[in-house]
């Protein structure tokens, strides 16, 4: 189970490996959402996404003789590459199972940083999970799973303990944290670290239109999934289900989820480009969208929200930009 | 006079105000330049640039009853933005001097920041220097100079004490600090600030092809002009010739100077936003370009490339983007 002592425990951990991203602000985007609204740039976590936290904080947690064998995973890709360069710079294999249609710079990128790449047909509904565990059965690797895993929880949850600190030190000390929500690591990670040190704020997860399982889920009471497997930009955060350990933590803590569409997920990409400097890919720029176009379904003074990764092909940032025009 | 004692001063005044921006890393960019390269990312600032620092430290310095008639500054736009921002959060009116052919982005900035804006023509041959010292005269307003003012210096070094700090973190403590140049208020407080904090690291000026004249003076060792007032897509820091304060400074404590393509500004510019998720606009990526394209002329393991600034058109962006193809 995953509580704030192990998400301490991960920072311990991460420290001095993995970055504490700033927690960055600008009085255009201030204008247009009719509040402050802080941005966690975890774009500018090693390898472009927050999800080399988990991955540092699953390695690091595991037993050095059953690290030395490697590590396996299956990922649409931030999760891939975290893994990946955890795995380099621990010093040990990694594989990882990534869908044939992944973008090419996530595949190209994972295995630059070291890892072996096996792909799958996700669209023709072969089973990451069953690729997934047949070869760390035969090779002795062993799976990380991208979310419904404590350690990673844990990691992710690294980012909220930041997020209570710096918001803090920018005099926020309450209102919605809006989290990029995929399986649920990240918004159930911030979700539990926000509980134990901003006990005013609350975790939200926010999803794209037509993928959002969690946001459907939180209503239902129950683990709801999405109708299709793919068809949105924002590839990095669409999953079948919230997760099995995620959703739990989720359903005690969030506050109701947002669903954003793909244009507003390019317009925010081309607002944090403008204000802020940095590149969001579409899935993690959807809870800036949130807060810059959903205005109304949040409440308070301001708001944080998280772009949790980069990694995005030049001809989808062109796209993004051109929203300007 | 900016010494390291001024430098130490304005760090205490920007605390809380200016961002200790991070100090980033990839593989990837280690790999093509084949030593490590550590980016100093001062696009992240606030107005997207360090011309906030220097422009906070020169106010913050200001005698209270002084600075509430106001302030004015010439600028081709980073410092413009800098100087009304940080002339807004002292709640103090703000008057810019621009050029007519500035970036539309920046000129709408400095006006949405608060500033009053006066426009010059830059290259029919008016004097930004004389309609600054009337407007001056005129309304009280005190001017404050974009390079050639010792709190200005000071509050740019401050960048150079948080690159001493962090790239010891990272286990560097020797090699080349590449700073994107213009009239060199950036570099020679870098410079002053190395000095005294790491001593083994030595600032070295980047330019434009075809604006080098700080490369130029460094060699003749005495101040020389550029040929032409424009012509590069790196308008940021495209100056008349080095200052006559930031020169002597330079000349004491700098390396010799690089001078990179604008071509090769736009490949650092993808770079960055390929591995660092970061937004360099052409003037402040020649230092990362320098590091990245000029690798014969730098020696040792690692180098250090500050990202001077971020605020580049989405159509200048996206020319940059168009070389990865």
């Amino acid at each position: 189970m995953t509580d704030i002592a192990a998400i301490t425990a991960a920072a311990e951990r991460l420290k001095s490996h993995a970055r504490r991203t700033p927690l960055l602000e600008s009085p255009f985007l201030n204008e247009l959402a009719g509040r402050r609204v802080l941005v966690k740039p975890e774009c500018l976590q090693h390898t472009g996404s927050f999800k080399f936290r988990g991955a540092w904080s699953a390695l690091s947690a595991l037993d050095p003789e059953v690290r030395a064998k490697g590590v396996l995973a299956y990922s649409s890709g931030n999760h891939a590459q975290g893994i990946a360069y955890a795995a380099a710079r621990h010093g040990v294999p990694s594989v990882i199972v990534m869908p044939e249609d992944a973008p090419a710079l996530k595949l190209a990128n994972t295995r630059a940083l070291g890892a072996e790449v096996v792909t799958y047909d996700r669209v023709g509904g072969e089973s990451r999970e069953a690729i997934g565990q047949a070869l760390s059965k035969e090779r002795g690797l062993t799976l990380i799973k991208p979310y419904d895993e404590p350690m990673v929880i844990a990691g992710q949850g690294t980012t909220g303990l930041e997020i209570a600190e710096q918001a803090a030190e920018l005099g926020v000390t309450t209102g919605d944290v809006l989290v990029c929500c995929g399986g649920g690591g990240l918004t159930a990670g911030v979700a539990l670290a926000l509980e134990a040190h901003a006990p005013q704020m609350r975790a939200r997860p926010v999803e794209p239109v037509g993928f959002d399982d969690t946001k459907r889920s939180l209503i239902a009471g129950e683990i709801l999934s999405n109708d299709r497997p793919s068809g949105s930009i924002c590839d990095a955060i669409v999953t079948p289900a919230p997760g099995l350990l995620t959703f739990p933590i989720q359903q005690r803590l969030c506050g109701p989820g947002i669903a954003v569409t793909d244009n507003d997920a390019l317009r925010a990409m081309a607002q944090a480009f403008l204000r802020l400097k940095i590149v969001a890919e579409p899935g993690g720029a959807v809870a800036l969208a949130a807060a810059l176009y959903h205005t109304d379904d949040i409440q308070g003074d301001a708001v944080v929200a998280v772009v949790s990764g980069g990694n995005v092909d030049p001809a989808q940032f062109s796209k993004a930009l051109a929203t300007l025009e």
